[in-house]
């Protein structure tokens, strides 16, 4: 089969692998029929992401029909359409337990990353059963393939996790694909305003289509200044962290008022000033999170009723076998106004 | 009356000041029975506390007899005894209505800092009627100085945001009264493992006594490298910090385990370092928070019930009008062996 492979910092080529195998018995076999590239694959074409050595398949989302399902696995078999998540669960572990899938002692992220992932035309997925999510007959397959990781990243990290609630302020720090996911599901609950921070132009002009009542650009304008005129000082009540480095972090601790989060999402490399001389007292609540992928059956119902339409979030689509092509588009986000890119098989 | 007057750092006397009067119909005079000295105090008595200026009466804790009530209080009358709460509430506010009142729009901590206190014959509560609480004939006054701040600021700040549950691992960094505050009312919720951790070896084995599975003194020992090795290399559900600088903030971050929570209830005068990189896929939760005094009632039921012993932190008594020697046996808390001590008038 072909498969887009990892070769070192900086190196990649879609090529010859050998297809997988069924290793063990809770393992299935899936064709892949749309899959999409993620933040975090650029991150790992950098070579920033150690555990990913040279000759890894790489890739973890994407949506498939099961080619081969092992003795042990119960809710699939051959011919079904599935959501492949990005998070293996074993569904025995005691994080699996609490729901923290992230965590798994025999899963959490390693598709794509400690074992081959999805950017081929076939995967193996470990723990079939707990890692996959059935796709019923004429549902939208493209939009299906946002609900692998970008959707239940958003909506754990940031909304849940920042416990949006009505009549809340919140600030969205960063609008690419994630910070847009959030924007998305965090209307589920009814906030009054929904702030939405970037210097990109082009996509806080998407994040007004997409629900943002506000957007700041923070190239161009004092953002936490802005925040807080908006807020009439007190500042918002769920801040959420979606780029990654330090300056936006600090940032949310400037504009969350006495009482709110700070929901980070954001994939840090470094360490951050925490202010506690000032946050000591003000009753705030931060959190950090991998997503768990546990309210990917929840998002998918919302998709089912309508309530969630993840197709805004893709811009782009591209032939499986063009994938180097889709990395080049998506690695130049700001010029290509790229948010999520779909390869179909 | 005489009242303990703060002069600027380093300065304080035992004084002649005029006696409270009612300044609105919402206010209360109350006759100090017994009152006590918080560590927050002795900040202020070295001048970190600016918003205290040459002239306050000091002190935010007590019991006392309503001397008057003013003609908007329906609560209280004169002759009741009351607890009186460190915060001042004016329960209408926004933070009010939230339940937290320690941001109140129109009180907070303002007793014994920006309005007169407790460490005097007589001290003006504001807002009677929802910043005192009624002592039922019989109850043991002493005992419940220790709800006016301590406990509530340990249960809430610590075993609430720390959402200690039956089974949990939980370290408790600092073993000065706010952190035998916590290790007391932890154990209202069955923890497994209670990992009390300081420098001063008496308090450690007092916080034997109170409940601690386990302790650590940090000064001749490695305690996050014991602290791992005792949770089998996981880590603690729950780290609380009770001592408030740098360095202990920064040990709750090296044993938390993922999907843990830190609790911080230190009063912080520096930002610390948050380890990002590390902590952002770890499912923790960091909380700060100023003491509500939102559980004080409930605090109530638990002594009066006999399953909370306040007066297991009380380790000195003196009168009022020895309040100078009690400051100098407070002060000199581990050479004296002191946790909390008692002021009768």
């Amino acid at each position: 089969m072909k498969a887009l492979v990892y070769h070192g910092p900086g190196k990649k080529a879609w090529e010859e692998k050998p297809k997988p195998i069924i290793i063990n018995p809770t393992d299935a076999i899936v064709k892949i029929l749309k899959t999409t590239i993620c933040g975090t694959d650029l991150h790992i074409m950098k070579g920033d992401v150690p555990t990913v050595t040279d000759g890894r398949i790489i890739g973890h989302e994407g949506v498939g029909i099961i080619e081969e399902a092992g003795s042990a696995v119960s809710a699939f078999k051959k011919g079904d359409h599935v959501i492949i998540s990005c998070i293996t669960s074993c569904g025995k572990c005691d994080y699996c337990k609490k729901a923290m899938y992230s965590h798994c002692e025999n899963g959490g992220w390693i598709l794509g990353n400690l074992i081959d992932g999805t950017q081929a035309e076939y995967v193996r997925i470990p723990y079939a059963d707990t890692s996959l999510y059935p796709i019923p007959e004429g549902a939208d397959e493209e939009a299906l393939v946002m609900l692998s990781d970008i959707l239940p990243t958003g909506f754990e990290c940031g909304v849940l996790n920042g416990q949006v609630k009505p009549g809340d302020t919140v600030a969205i720090v960063g609008a690419g694909p994630i910070g847009m996911a959030t924007l998305l599901t965090a209307q589920f609950y009814t906030p009054s305003e929904i702030i939405v921070i970037d210097v990109d132009e082009n996509r806080l002009n998407v994040a007004k289509t997409f629900g943002a009542t506000h957007t700041i650009n923070s190239l161009t304008e004092n953002a936490a200044e802005m925040v807080m005129t908006l807020t009439k000082g007190k500042g918002v009540d769920v801040a959420i962290e979606a780029v990654g480095i330090p300056a936006t972090f600090e940032m949310c601790q400037s504009i969350v008022t006495a009482g709110g989060h700070i929901a980070n999402i954001g994939v840090h490399g470094k360490s951050v000033t925490l202010h506690l001389e000032t946050l000591w007292s003000k009753n705030i609540t931060i959190t950090t999170r991998l997503v768990d992928t546990s309210t990917t059956p929840m998002l998918f119902k919302t998709v089912q009723a309508g309530k969630l339409d993840p197709k805004q979030l893709i811009t782009h689509h591209f032939k499986l076998d063009e994938i180097i092509d889709a990395y080049e588009a998506f690695g130049n986000a700001a010029k290509e106004k790229a948010l999520k890119v779909i390869l179909t098989s």
